[in-house]
Formats: C-alpha cells, sequence, structure tokens
C-alpha cells in the first residue's frame, strides 16, 4: 500500500519533468516558427497546447485522488500540493508559447520580428529554453541548491525585457505602431514563461525544506 | 470537532470574498490613478499589494494545514483545493492591479492614456470591477449558475481588448510608439483580470458538481 503510493509520487514527479520538456519544446518551436514565418510550425505550436493542457488536468486529478484516498501528510503532502502548483505553471508557460506562435501566425507570411530585434528574440528563447530543462533537472533531482540559482537565469531574461523596452521607447524606431505591439506582447510572453520557470523551482524549494523562502520569486518586469 | 473543521472550511471562504473586494478596488483605484495622472492613489494600490499577497499566503498555509490534520474528502477537499487555485488567481489579479498602477507612476505627471482611448479604459475598469464583484457573490453563495453567466462578461472584456488593438493597428495612430507599447500593456493587463474572475468562478463550479465543466474558459485574446 505504502509502496504503491510513493509509486504514484514518483510517477506525478516524472509527469511534471514530461510537462518541462513539452514547454521548452514548445517555446523553441515558436520562436523558430516567429523567426521563419513557418506557419505549419505555428500551427504545430498551437494545436499541440491541448497535450500539455491534458497533462495538467491528469495531474491535478491525480493529486484530489491521492489527497482522498492516502491522506498524505509532511513530505508527501507538500509533493502533492505543490504538484498542483507546478502543474498549474507548466500548463500556463504552453500557453505562452501558444502566443508566441499565434503571433507568427498572425503576421505570416511576414516575420513579426524586424530584423534588429532578431538577436534578442533568440536570447530570450535561449534563456527560457535554459530555465525550463533546470526546471526539470531540479524537479526531477528536488535540488534545492539548483532552485536557488535559477533567479541568476531569470535575472538575464528582465535583463532583456529591459533592452527591449529601451529600443522600443528610443527615437527612430521605424517599423511602425503595430510591429511595436507585437514586439511588446512578445517580450510579455517570454518574460512570463520565465517567471514560472522560477515559481516551479520555489515550489520545489518549499517542497524540500517546507518553508517558502520567497513565494512571489518575481516582480514582473514593469 | 467536524463543528470546528466546518467554520475554517468557512473562514476560508470569507477569507476568499475579502481578497476579491481587495483586488476590486485596487484595481479600481489603479485605472482612477491611470486616468487621473494621481502619483499618489498609484502608489497606495502598488504599496497595497502585499496586503493580498499575505491573504493568499494565509490561505494556503491554512489549506495544508486542514488536508494534514483533517483529512477532508468530497466537497470539503474540493473547497480546500480549489480555495488554493483561487487565492492564487486572486494573488495575481492583484499583481495585475499593481501593474496598472505602475504604469500611471511611470508616465508621472503625464497620463499614459490619450483622450480617445480614455472611455476603452474607463470600460474595461467597469467590466474588470463587475467581474471580480460577481466572482465575490459567486464564492459566497456557491452560485453555479452565477459562475456559467460570467463568461459573458468576459466577453465584454475581449470585445474591448480587440477594439484596443483594432485602433492601435489602425492607420492615422498619432501617439507615438512609447504610448502604443503602454497601451499594449494596459489591455493585457485588464484582460488577464478578468479571464482570472472567471477561472474562480470556474472552481465554485468545480467544487459545487465535482466535474470541471472547462477547465481553460479563457482563450486569451490573441
Amino acid at each position: 500500500m505504502r509502496e504503491a503510493f510513493h509509486d504514484s509520487l514518483n510517477h506525478i514527479s516524472d509527469q511534471l519533468v514530461e510537462m518541462t520538456r513539452l514547454a521548452g519544446s514548445a517555446m523553441t518551436r515558436a520562436t523558430t516558427a516567429l523567426l521563419d514565418a513557418d506557419l505549419a510550425l505555428a500551427e504545430g505550436v498551437i494545436d499541440g497546447d491541448a497535450r500539455i493542457d491534458e497533462g495538467r488536468d491528469r495531474l491535478e486529478d491525480q493529486a484530489i485522488e491521492i489527497l482522498a484516498r492516502q491522506q498524505p501528510v509532511a513530505t508527501d503532502l507538500r509533493m502533492v500540493v505543490t504538484a498542483m502548483h507546478m502543474a498549474a505553471s507548466l500548463e500556463r508557460m504552453g500557453d505562452l508559447a501558444a502566443h508566441v506562435a499565434k503571433v507568427a501566425r498572425l503576421r505570416y507570411p511576414l516575420s513579426a520580428v524586424p530584423a534588429e530585434m532578431r538577436g534578442l528574440i533568440v536570447e530570450a528563447d535561449q534563456v527560457a529554453a535554459r530555465l525550463v530543462i533546470k526546471a526539470g533537472s531540479i524537479i526531477a533531482a528536488k535540488d534545492v541548491t539548483g532552485a536557488e540559482q535559477l533567479n541568476a537565469d531569470d535575472d538575464q531574461m528582465d535583463h532583456l525585457h529591459k533592452e527591449v523596452f529601451r529600443i522600443l521607447a528610443a527615437d527612430g524606431w521605424s517599423h511602425g505602431v503595430e510591429t511595436a505591439v507585437d514586439i511588446t506582447l512578445l517580450a510579455r510572453y517570454y518574460e512570463r514563461f520565465a517567471d514560472h520557470a522560477v515559481s516551479v523551482a520555489r515550489n520545489v524549494e518549499y517542497l524540500v525544506t517546507g518553508v517558502w523562502h520567497s513565494r512571489r520569486p518575481y516582480a514582473d518586469v514593469e
């Protein structure tokens, strides 16, 4: 009985790691779709989001089932509760990747991103990819030290985000208002994606230590 | 013992209703700060967000305590689990109000909103206020019918959101890129605020019926 219970907790952890993989893959493919104006790839990301949504629904159902039947306490209880929060964040990360893909689709056959901004978008995607891969490892290894370090990567995203707004606010923006709107929303999507990765890591800290070091690590960039 | 338990569940419900009140008040004050370029009011909203954050932290702690000690099942369990989700949404609604206030602060002593957009921002605030008040009533009364109807109000927010982007994308936008960026972000903040209110209502549906009618009622506006 207890063994089956711990198997089910491990299964939950595995599913969370799989969700990080799906969310990361979605964001990277969405970025490629955006930069290459690849409609089929964009559509694939948008359609594929349902799989991440289902992952969250499944996890939530399992968590409630475990709470009702096994009535876990202490670390086991924290595992179940944090799994629900992490699944919600990862589901949202999938949405944000789909939002990037939808900007790509909206502007097809053009690319929404002017040449001078492509480097920043590539960097944002790389930081996002790094954050979500690390979040997966942190979940798998219950790695509190890794979770603490994740903030440093998120600082890079905040820096990129500010750089985007500096360019948008500078005189000499020549790409028109519509492109400025696209870039504003894209920057927000990458930044929120990173915030959710940090939130996942903070949940692992709480899971292991029983203490919230900071519940709101991210003060989204203004 | 059981009576004390049900008192604690009622107390959780009361706290959620109080959080809807705080989040709604924050958004309305943030909107006034934005339209009147009222710095003191903006600062008040930004500082006041900590109170909503604390409300969420307190609720989460109480929920975990109840799960550990009372090991609730069925409706009681759903009350505790949905309370955690609703508190997370309400906390985020407070953040979004603070984001609106931060735009007001950033542009002070000017108003970030051009004259021709003020009407839309007022409407967005009114829809937001209506949604969050209804969400509070729905929680208090466990009102499934009200929860179903909330989508109609959210449709109004989606409509406003599209109208904002139509104006931004039209030829003849004369307020520059920086203002377009502000308006883009503001529109997103109001829209996400509304999405979270709908999410709260959906949690009440699940709490009462044990079935998720739709877990993701909101496909955020592209």
